[in-house]
């Protein structure tokens, strides 16, 4: 008998059920002795051992659904070993739990802090797989996390609309994309957007270049600017700050996020009256694209492949379109950003993009 | 030769540009010595003289297009008769626009303060066809407005999306929808939706009665609640205020719009985490659903009858599907607002959608 | 104890999951003493008691669901009275059924074909109510039938796909919309598409008329012309002929469809490049657009309003926007045509859209 | 004076406006000095020197844009070198009108029959860089050609929405597939639509094994199922004949194409009923996907870079994610097919896709 436990965790997105799918129907298509145990919103659910047993039909049907069947939750992933109120050892509960149901090994959707805490129990002695989920792409050892090109799209989406509402009115919109503290999302939608200036949290920003910009675009008879700013963009004079010094500006920012900020900033600044969309949680949200369906499929195949070899404490990572397995030590605690100087920054500096960089 | 001048007010939307194409291609079908005169961004460019001169190719390929080929603006309406800063009377200068240009009819696009204002020239004797254009379907005289339906089909997308990150998550979440001062978008979309909650301005909410919806959602075991809130939605309480009062209190309102405010209100009342969606000015943006397009262009086709025709001071109104000619001054500075007895709210009663209004 | 019985019948469309969800909101509301009975595949299981019996639950999160979750097919309706092979007599099978499981009344969703034998079943003695389901929108006594918007949606976008590869190549381009004997979904797709000429049932086509339209446009300098086809549509040759006759003409025509057909005949008299294309069973597919989710959930909150007050003998209809109850013998038999005079027909010819029917 | 000629030639798809838009974006925004000479319908234009000046402005705003504002067309590319029936060589008039018209280099955007006459016109000393465009993505040299993603986008669409209708009845679907000789849009399109059965022309089918997945589903309890098929793929019977004994029996065959002929097969051996959807040119049309755009913004700013640099003689491709420039004798005359032991094939059958060949 072969027994998988299995829990997404973190904020959900597109293509987690099309992941879980390639995983069943892999594993199910070459062995019929298999007992699913799907832990109910992530590592909450394996910490107090509250689960469903699936059956591969469980997982028929869902490639195409948004969100996690499993639920989903954020654990205060730093505090894993830290006793609960309620005194219990995260960590302790969870060996607890995968014993005691004597599973072979745990399936981890997930992203950064997902991850984490999938070494931490593989450091533990347990046998973990895990997939590379998250919109903002920013998991290190894979060059794509599902989600992230679902997430893209809408964006982009967004700002397709806001263009043709920009080109009746006179004036700067501003769209601000997920991404947390990177970039991926915010420079992808922004390119295939149109943006005219996009800001990422990897090339702190100068308001005074970005007014530069706007006043050239007025100058030459343009009458609207689009502006792509990641939810994570930091202006010049913030990234010379202390981490600490940062967090603490950040937690009394008179708004609710950075593109209010910056909408201030601009009106002082230019003139220009200015407008704000935030698309938020709508980004993670609904049926994934088909580019996340056959990736999520690739990665969930793969991980079949691997339990069913008895190969464990891997992330399955896609690299030079390839699903490769990638050591779990090498992923937990690292972040993917964007390079400054990869090249589709350099295409797009090219085409006359600007990221508020250069005054 | 017929000389028609057309300009595009307030808030853009879809269908402008398919409404206009209606309009020129049924003129031009049956008429060759015709001179088309675009004014640029709304009532400004009639005030200036600000205008292009446009022929039927240029209407031809953009039915499909968001926005206005013309640009529009939302003018000072109330301030029509009112000399400018740089001493213009704007009717007066609107009035010799038209007569200076030999112009024989003006159609003009727009909402309520358009209508407004498109009545007044009505009475300074100028010939005006009106088209009735907004997303918040608020028009007096008419079943329908174009804009109207794509708004309610993006609204209902972003509801949509919001569902299935709702269904991973145990949350309460409140999609914000626009509509001015009336309820229209937010009833249809919250129904199309799915909507647990939907509250407008025709109906002032009791936050209790939201909190019992959410309370007894949860105890039948529901992780999660959608609530749709219009833009203009009030509370029992404000709507006791007088009308000053209630506009002061807004004005000094902490956060940017009521989705917030009753965010703030529902995490102190039920504890539960709240999140807020805003799809914003995407509701007015990107490509026209099949079913405005089939409208504006049936609208824009009567009012190129009414013009062959020389039948002038109408907006052209929809009615138990029929196009029909409503005369201007029964439409201007009506509002429609949402019917609280109509059958659709009885329809969304039975199947058990609350309005926030019974405790 | 209410029992209703629940069956979906005929073709399969957008929508129906959402009117089912109404009906059961809307009785489930009000009383908690309700079983649901779910017919499989139609009629199918009504006659051969083949059925599951369902809880409100299984109608949640079903809104945004295309197909039907009770499954349908096309019994051959003419024959119902007639027995089968297996000697069972159809009518006497159903009526069995109702009365064994003490049924108090059956909601039935379909188009023509199902409405005749759901006003049969009335006639019988059984209670009934019928609910407006045809992407054909053909129905008597209802302005609108629920899958008729998205199918709308579904042809319009095919028409603009092919326009962006019209307007890069020389050709004419054929698209067969789907509409049974009926032009309804042709004749808005093909508005909203901005097709160049549209040929329904209704309007009996001549290929020199068609040839006309062609040559004008190429010698207008237009690269292309676009053309939607029902796939019910007819030469005024054809029209002459009696309808055996014209029945054994298709039997043996050489091509699968209409539009094969024309492609022959316009490049033989234009010597144009055709190309065609036939979206199919798509337009019957996927999620229903937010107008017929609203729209299905207001005749299912209807129908559960008839059902609670014991109004049988009905089916739920639209008209001039409030719904209402018709009675079954007013409908069954009787197809709802394009009328040829019609506003909409009219202000399409206003804008130059041809008919094929003026040389 | 930079002198460039532009055009697109070969089928249409989606994103060659962004790719253009691109290019002369990246050129424009470092010389000022620039001409651009847009030839009509691909080489046709060149050859008889029937063109546009073009300047930046008409390459602004048509980054969502679908189709070529160039128009293309398919000259028949083997015959380049044959003088044409009014007795034109064309390779020396498309000689003769780069050296007339002064240009420094020749910008082609196309597939394979593109690619062989942009290598001999390089052969003949003019200065070409070309980029790769084709929904089949079936250019040799480059991981990825843009409108392959937005193709497979709709082909998934397609089965998404067949998936709906086929899970309310009980049949057979075949979903016909584009990508000429190549497999790689069915391949993706039909693991992101969940089809059952794929079939493409690298790996040859067999109808047993159709009919036998058909079969074990059927006995599984499934109701329906998916069968993608591209408009290439052959059967390991036709397989083994020779080139020109398969072209004639293609030549001959009584079916439009190969779904038809597939489903008469299965209705044959399997007493299923089929239905067949042809999405067809559909799937070339309407505004590129985000990853498209982004694909071609790339390829199109480097083309530019290469320009800039006096590079010439290069197709821009994708490899491992970074733009590189490859040159055109070994781009010229070779197709990229689907490796029938990728990763992907293997992953695909990992989860129990049947590609039709294992009895």
């Amino acid at each position: 008998m072969l027994r998988i436990g299995m829990l997404t965790s973190g904020g959900d997105c597109q293509a987690l059920n099309a992941a879980m799918r390639g995983v069943v129907k892999g594993i199910c298509n070459k062995r019929k002795d298999v007992e699913i145990y799907g832990f109910k919103d992530g590592y909450k659910g394996l910490i107090y051992s509250d689960f469903n047993m699936l059956t591969s039909k469980d997982f028929s049907g869902i490639l195409t659904q948004g969100g996690t069947i499993l639920g989903t939750s954020r654990q205060p992933f730093k505090l894993m070993r830290v006793p609960d109120k309620d005194g219990i050892d995260k960590v302790e509960a969870m060996k607890h739990t995968y014993h005691k149901l004597h599973l072979d090994c745990l399936v981890i959707l997930g992203g950064n802090g997902t991850h984490k805490t999938a070494n931490l129990l593989r450091e533990e002695g347990l046998n973990v797989v895990t997939l590379p989920k998250t919109i903002d792409n920013d998991l290190w050892g894979t060059d794509m996390t599902f989600g992230f090109q679902s997430a893209v799209d809408i964006a982009t989406d967004t700002i397709d609309r806001i263009h043709t509402t920009a080109t009746s009115h006179s004036r700067v919109f501003i769209i601000e994309v997920m991404g947390h503290k990177v970039g991926h999302v915010t420079l992808h939608a922004g390119i295939a957007g149109g943006a005219d200036i996009i800001l990422l949290p990897e090339i702190p920003y100068d308001i005074k270049a970005i007014k530069n910009v706007i006043d050239k675009r007025t100058q030459a008879g343009k009458r609207f600017t689009i502006l792509a700013v990641a939810e994570g963009a930091i202006s010049k004079e913030d990234a010379k700050l202390k981490k600490k010094e940062y967090k603490e500006k950040l937690a009394n920012r008179k708004y609710p996020s950075i593109a209010y900020e910056l909408a201030e900033q601009i009106e002082k600044e230019t003139d220009k009256e200015v407008r704000i969309t935030v698309p938020g949680h709508t980004q993670r949200g609904g049926t994934p694209c088909s580019y996340d369906r056959v990736f999520a499929t690739r990665v969930g195949a793969k991980a079949a492949e691997l339990i069913l070899n008895e190969e464990y404490g891997y992330m399955v990572a896609m690299r030079n379109g390839e699903t490769v397995k990638v050591p779990l030590e090498e992923v937990a605690g690292k972040l993917k950003y964007v390079d400054p100087n990869c090249g589709l920054i350099k295409e797009a500096r090219t085409i006359g993009i600007s990221f508020g960089d250069e005054v």
